[in-house]
């Protein structure tokens, strides 16, 4: 009954508490959840609809090919079906990438800060996380990334734009980046929160596919398409892993109800659109905010603003609880993360803010 | 981008062809799957209702750590909460046990045939699969299990009802068993068609858990739940390997619509009862036919009955396909797996199998 070795390090995930949970604790009669870069302004009405009508047949599996959302995405990407890898959210994709590809001993390069689970599963595997520091814009440091390249590099994990500094790279930096990695590495696009990028018309490195064979894109509906609670995500894959991604995936990874939701997902860019208009000009507001009082923050170009509050942020964090605000705390010392919502949830958390500040 | 070395011997799944596709394929109005051991009689009326009331909010992330479900699983099984881990159906958790423990070079001891998705994951892992035959009354050969045991044996997997062969070993032979076997080896019981055991009252080895530290029970919403679809599943697991799960666990591996789904049908026992009783009746029907034509087979304890066609089942198989009944073949040479479906559809596919032996 020894648990594996790679796990000593290790910590479980604390689940955040449910918003009812919140609630009824601190006597709140609304609470706002801003701490996970969730879309405030849920998904498209159509996905509802479409559900409605999917809840019947639940006793069958769903299609373990994904038929249907496979033959979307070829349509909306532009891409073969044999690159396109589906998981129960990106956390599954990460997964199956890690298991398939990381052995003992092999390295891989992050960003620090950056999502966490790409380090996890690494180190679950045995792999060697490099971490190459954020610069002081909060960006990835791309050259020290090249630079931490080693004979035992196995992946190089991008996230653009990055979470948690919500900072993008234009595509042409990624390109030059990726031209100067050695083939047999794989690099990572993780693009979660690319529909939100608004600083240039092509923000995706999805272009860069039919150059560069050891690229990888990730997309989720989780974000701008607000489907979080479905579990659905997805990946641009190298033809030659389809092998081994396909081995490793479970057969019924994610649920029928989540592939029908991201198909109707996909017909309504119109609720993306909205989504990103209003986000727009929401963060604009938050910069100001911070310029206002003078604290430091990195430029977002995600749904979320990353910034230094000076002083004891989890202190802030457990005080904006009480006035039922949830926010990010903990990802680094004295910073905050908070999720751009609704108009007036945003400015009632800058008041409450000024306040504490 | 090399492969881990251990997917290799391994192929990626085949997924099922849709049923739809079927129907167009081969230009039938009405097609019969009973090839996945999916409840015929579908899922309770009252989820349907419920998961209505629960396509707001999708833009949530679902409670990682499903507090709603497992306070209904505390309720209803009797165990604590630090016992249970929920998984994405059975093969998510099977994937999360055999990835918090097995190393390259451990052994894992199952029954031979059985579920396939033991062997995957071990094999994922770098371990080796021991392979201990089924007696001739297709029944898990214990004795030979416990002589299987070496130095390095990490988990020993049980199913019953076992599948394929759908037979069940009796309580009081498993406690002997789990007696016998060192402490430090997991002996896990997968229980995915418990709900259909009708030989003894007490047909789960739940009560043993307090006695046996080293014992993990499964249990499915897939099967008698009718909720294959919204992929959900979970263990009563040792409490000290909590701590390890919990760390391999992605943090939201169930979606918000399969924990709700799940508490609901746990509510309806009447369903289960009802879908238990058919079954019973369905299935002596199918003992009957294969006496009558002198097939030999295993006796069934579950949902599905498999026999042997005396014959090349794959080529009974794709005729039978040709009628619009999907079944399976393919997991032993001459046999085939039927589900136990509504009482038309098994006694149509019994005269049309009568035809083709």
């Amino acid at each position: 009954m020894k648990e594996k070795a790679t796990l000593a390090s290790l910590s479980p995930y604390v689940p955040g508490k449910p918003m009812a949970e919140v609630q009824a604790e601190y006597g709140i009669a609304k609470v706002v959840k801003l701490a996970s870069n969730e879309n405030p302004f849920g998904s498209s009405q159509k996905v509802q609809a479409a559900l409605k009508d999917a809840l019947t047949d639940l006793e069958y599996y769903p299609d373990g090919g994904a038929k249907e959302l496979k033959a979307k995405l070829v349509e909306f990407h532009g891409v073969k079906e044999s690159q396109l890898l589906i998981g129960a959210g990106l956390d599954d994709v990460i997964q199956i990438i890690s298991r398939s590809l990381l052995n003992s001993g092999d390295e891989i390069i992050v960003a620090d800060p950056t999502f966490s689970q790409y380090e996890l599963h690494a180190v679950i595997e045995g792999a060697k996380v490099i971490k190459v520091p954020v610069d002081d814009k909060g960006q990835m440091d791309l050259t020290g990334m090249l630079t931490a390249i080693s004979e035992r590099t196995k992946i190089i994990w991008l996230c653009n734009p990055n979470n948690p500094t919500g900072t993008y790279l234009p595509q042409k930096e990624i390109a030059n980046f990726i031209a100067r990695v050695p083939e047999d590495i794989l690099v990572i696009s993780d693009e979660a929160y690319q529909e939100y990028v608004t600083i240039e018309k092509e923000s995706s490195s999805l272009p860069l596919l039919s150059t560069y064979s050891n690229l990888l894109v990730m997309r989720t509906f989780s974000k701008a398409y607000g489907l979080a609670g479905l579990r659905i995500g997805y990946a641009m894959i190298p033809e030659a892993l389809n092998r081994a991604f396909e081995i490793v995936r479970p057969p019924f990874n994610t649920s029928s109800l989540a592939q029908r939701g991201a198909v109707v997902a996909l017909e309504d860019q119109g609720f993306i659109e909205q989504t990103v208009a209003v986000n727009q000009v929401e963060l604009a507001k938050w910069e100001s905010f911070m310029l206002e009082q003078g604290l430091p923050y990195y430029h977002s170009q995600a749904n979320f603003i990353f910034f230094d509050t000076q002083q004891d942020s989890q202190l802030i964090a457990k005080k904006l609880l009480e006035d039922g605000f949830i926010i990010r705390a903990g990802l680094r010392t004295g910073w905050l993360r908070i999720t751009i919502g609704h108009k007036e949830d945003n400015q009632q958390l800058r008041d409450h803010l000024v306040k504490l500040l």
